[in-house]
């Protein structure tokens, strides 16, 4: 059976309006990205804000992707500090229409956590979990940089369904590839790397950039998958431009703000996340306009 | 006014009994700890595992320390990942009967939280606490040091009462000291510079080391306010060595191993954490012995 | 007028007899990678433990060197911690026939070197050396990571031929590799990224892990260069793997055991670097083994 | 037997003119030292910016003290990155009047020195060494922060005579100094946590501070061996606020510009290093005459 789980997915950002989840405009950014026919979505990712969000809000939000994206391969983010919350939200997750959850390892206590800590974690999550789990390494963001080692083990697990890496690194994808079966995914999470990342091995994305530039990331997929590989690096080449100014640098700020630039329902983040100041929006701007984005 | 926030807070563990939170176990080691006299108690800190938590969950651990211990400050750790969720439990944690409450800085979007959002969210948090507000500065887990610029502009707001200091430096003391009011506490979090940090002008501590020798902590307080610093320095010496072995080796599952030792409620950690294995259980008593805690 | 420094070059390991270098021993191996062919040479690279060295030791490596492939290029590491001695030893590098000059940033005072103060360090370099000069960007070892926008700088510079980058990343070459021009070379520093550095627009690499597997690193740039991916795609897997144990788990140490086993004078490392355990030599020789570099 | 390293030593300063060493002027500046009756005196230290010098200019540097300081302990920094290296500087070191030599752990190689092998590095040093070893810690510089357990078994060698620790933590003397013997030294490295250091068992301090400030810091010490703590205490305070200013915000640069303002022959760092700004020499005057240093 081969993984249900390739191509290029979008993650989607969580609208607000005074500080209460907008989800209208969160099912209308989702009708409006079918369009172009992604591989499916990601809700409650690190672009979906998803620590700054209560319980009771992620569920909405679950519901409602699955309800605007019929038919569409729908993951949600799921982990949580303690091992049991991120077990029940997994499950609360799955039953609102989740097909799998992505799951990153704690955060506070991450000092206390060794490999065997780290493992037992992610093993008690795929024993209870009702939904196929994918790992998720974000060491940027949790601290820990999932060992290769590790994630080779927990892949062996029937309900482990694969990985994401937002690592910016090939190192894991390069340690993991050969031993990744037809049920697994490994799904880029640096736009910065999506070509390198397709040639060694991965099988689509989670990208924030896509999110910007959906068309372009699915070109560079559907290039990449016909061989036709000098076009999908000139594509690459603009899109690390623009994963560059937009991700790594202004982060979900910058990208929500693209996002009203670009017609989507973006708006400002929660706090503690802060407006792009003027400089930033107009730096923005030019390199939207720059790549075609923008008129 | 002098600040009520001084002397040795007790930072409380939170014992479960098959994952479930022991209330009545809770409420009992308090009982134990009244008869040392400490200053107050901390609930939800860094060793009272809160991330691992619910709401619920928390908010009934505030009432129930607050029932159990009439009379003494009751400090909350009330640090979340949005500030609107940090302001919000802050509330709540108050109408339970914290007198103050202890808020870290967001540890997740930590990279895209310069200097001003930090401020901002110090700030609005501090604007809308019912209950007056702790700075925890507390590095090793949040991936954050707070700058002594930051924390002096933030001890000149009206609600901003002082600071726990885990960093284990005490270079953050020694700059904030010259310009604390009578109104503000500065709290040492780590054991082994209580007595350097009362030296430098800090007014108390909330140790976790304090949890298994609160005698000796207390001890080490009262002697050096009454100028008996040869005294205390040798009860510092013993102390630091016990916090090295159970607070910064083992952590909270060491220090629950400890308290199990020496008769109160201990336990296991709720996972992720993991129990300590037998050599270090067996190196464990060997200390406690050493210093005269286990016969 | 195209750059001269493309394709695989070895990084050579300096051998010692008695902690005195061999440099028969030296001249033999690179007599012995001639047959080939590689693109070039690195001698006093972190793979040389340059840092070890005496400046004499240094410079009668790069004469015998030079003496021992006539014809191809010749880089030598000439990064030293002032800026005057980095210029001084780049001349005489260049003096014994060194074509060109590796340079890192300063270590032990990399806290104090600010953005401006790097590029200063670098231009400074590049305006006094008679050789043209590679920017080296190792920030495992140096705790520095070359900014993209300091790289781009500082390639304008007429004496700037280009980067080695072995930070394991590609985000580097990705934001630059837009602005190289045909004077410029990039060369991959890891070997787990050779070939999609190489599909992003690298022009080859320094490699590590080519002292152990020279015929397959060429035989990837070759194929890389001829359009047949997927059989260099064969041999990265490979590669990645050998090169995950070979060079990033055992380094120096591990290397040179390997050369032992492969007929090269691999030799013991100069201390404070030590040999490689007895367990690490047999999985070593398996992986060898297992790669089909060894019977 | 006693310790000869007690007290408040001066880590000198590198006066340059024109790029090379003016070792008149280092002179002139002990001989002006001599008069505040400090311990004893470092030359070469991280202060003496000996990274960034020549093992020629080191041993002139090493004579020069010993003759202008006839009477005191001279310590010398002799950390090179190669053991041998190591050894042969140490020796070179005491031949020209170091009595002991001041050793870090190696940096570019740090991430292959497993705790046996930074021991084995120390042990052969002070086999072999001709003067006694003083391990010197500072993470901020050389990346390792050496365990308090692996000082502890250095401290057995015969020819261990103590540590310098700079790293601004008073945890390695908190868990090391219960273990000192009479015969061993505990320098305290960062001016900021001098008397809580002293109060904690340090015998002295090696303070870059001290070579601006030598009156108040001799003063601190004496206060402090004659149980006037309070006293101490008060000296403390403005002392961390200027060591904040000058030692860790401007660094040597900093600290050369102040040394020109109190009269002593300061100058310009050599390269990589860069001299501070005006807005940083604004502040720097302003603060010596807050603290009465100047006019």
């Amino acid at each position: 059976m081969s993984s249900p789980f390739q191509g290029i997915f979008l993650p989607l950002t969580t609208p607000f309006e005074g500080d209460e989840v907008a989800i209208g405009q969160f099912a209308d950014n989702i009708r409006r990205y079918n369009a172009y026919q992604p591989a499916g979505y990601l809700v409650l990712g690190t672009t979906g804000e998803s620590v700054s969000l209560t319980d009771g809000e992620s569920l909405r939000l679950v519901a409602s992707a699955r309800a605007a994206s019929p038919g569409r391969p729908l993951l949600a983010g799921t982990g949580r500090e303690s091992t049991r919350a991120t077990v029940e939200f997994s499950k609360a997750a799955a039953a609102e229409g989740a097909d799998a959850v992505l799951v990153r390892p704690p955060v506070f206590f991450r000092s206390a956590l060794d490999r065997p800590a780290l493992e037992h974690f992610f093993r008690r999550v795929a024993d209870e979990s009702a939904a196929p789990v994918l790992l998720y390494n974000i060491p940027s963001h949790t601290g820990t940089d999932l060992d290769s080692g590790l994630v080779r083990a927990l892949l062996k697990h029937p309900n482990v369904a694969g990985v994401k890496d937002s690592s910016g690194s090939l190192a894991l994808l390069g340690e993991v590839a050969p031993h990744l079966e037809a049920r697994h995914t490994f799904l880029m999470g640096a736009g910065s790397v999506l070509l390198p990342g397709l040639l060694l091995g991965a099988r689509g994305g989670i990208l924030a950039l896509a999110d910007a530039a959906p068309a372009q990331c699915i070109a560079l997929y559907n290039l990449f998958r016909d061989g036709r590989l000098d076009e999908a690096l000139g594509l690459q080449r603009g899109l690390t431009a623009l994963d560059k100014t937009l991700v790594r640098t202004w982060g979900v700020a910058g990208l929500k703000h693209a996002l009203d630039l670009l017609g989507f329902h973006g708006g400002l983040p929660r706090e503690p996340l802060r407006p792009i100041g003027e400089e930033a929006k107009a730096a923005l701007a030019g390199q939207l306009r720059e790549m075609g984005l923008l008129r």
